[in-house]
């Protein structure tokens, strides 16, 4: 079961740059788009900046719904998660397709992944780089993750179809957040 | 020995979300900043996002400037890294207090840290979000890597010192470049 995660906490998820699936909804059909290119902008309310290209169905249905949802899976999911980047959702039903499982959330009306460990429901607050930049700037607005996973294997692309997987965590003295 | 690497491939080397230390001149004075928050955001030209504090040091110097380096150390490197996180560059440089070594840049001002794998010379395209977000993009002008670094531990930041080490690399048919 997933619990809510405080909005706080959520740049610890994202800040390690993990391969992310997008889930948007318009007219009744959701969607799924694999994505790496995100950074955290901000820590409270979460601030999310990423580039989705406008060749990506998803594009159009982000700007014109101004919500989505972002999920991380980790590395069990990974096959799936490639596999949903090598397609357009254009003309399927990728949840069908792979066999996830669309959950409703709470605050946007694009589909939680159950089987991704955190899902981030997202609203777009700035779009004033779409255009020249494919660019991005969503807030969190409320984020769940599945407690008992305490060392995610997130993967990690490196271009060309290789992924690095999560290694082990280490504890340094540091003063940042 | 360091070689130049193709522009083209210099997306392999951020997408997957490492810790970097950029670097800045200003009057002949070199300083470091230890940053999570980056993305990519296109590929050839190398366009890469990021969001630099302005109670940061570097804030001011970049916008002055125009130009910083982008470089990536890996886990051998976690410390100083973090160090050079939690002191500010105002009154302190940071190349003596820990033991890094400034070499010449060919594009940039900005010096590369030897001990770190990949040095990225940038300049500042775009500063539009800069008072709003922080957020500052950067083209990729030029790029260094240590070739002989294959697998290469590049640390993630998780949140209050903690620190992920990347792990194994594994190949998945991806169509995505």
């Amino acid at each position: 079961m997933k619990r809510t995660l405080p909005l706080s906490r959520v740049y610890r998820l994202l800040e390690t740059g993990p391969v992310v699936m997008v889930t948007t909804a318009q007219k009744g059909r959701a969607n799924i788009m694999t994505m790496s290119w995100h950074t955290m902008m901000d820590f409270e309310p979460p601030i999310v900046g990423c580039v989705i290209s406008d060749q990506n169905y998803t594009f159009g249905i982000l700007k014109a719904t101004k919500e989505c949802v972002i999920n991380i899976p980790t590395v069990e999911l990974a096959a799936k998660a490639v596999r949903c980047g090598n397609i357009s959702g254009r003309n399927v039903d990728k949840f069908k397709k792979f066999h996830l499982t669309p959950i409703p959330a709470s605050r946007v009306k694009a589909p939680l992944i159950e089987e991704c460990y955190v899902n981030l429901e997202c609203r777009l607050v700035n779009a004033r780089l779409a255009t020249q930049y494919n660019f991005f700037i969503l807030e969190v607005l409320k984020a769940w993750i599945d407690p008992s996973r305490k060392n995610p294997r997130t993967i990690h692309h490196r271009g060309a179809g290789n992924f690095m997987v999560a290694g082990r965590t280490m504890k340094l003295p540091s003063r940042m957040k």
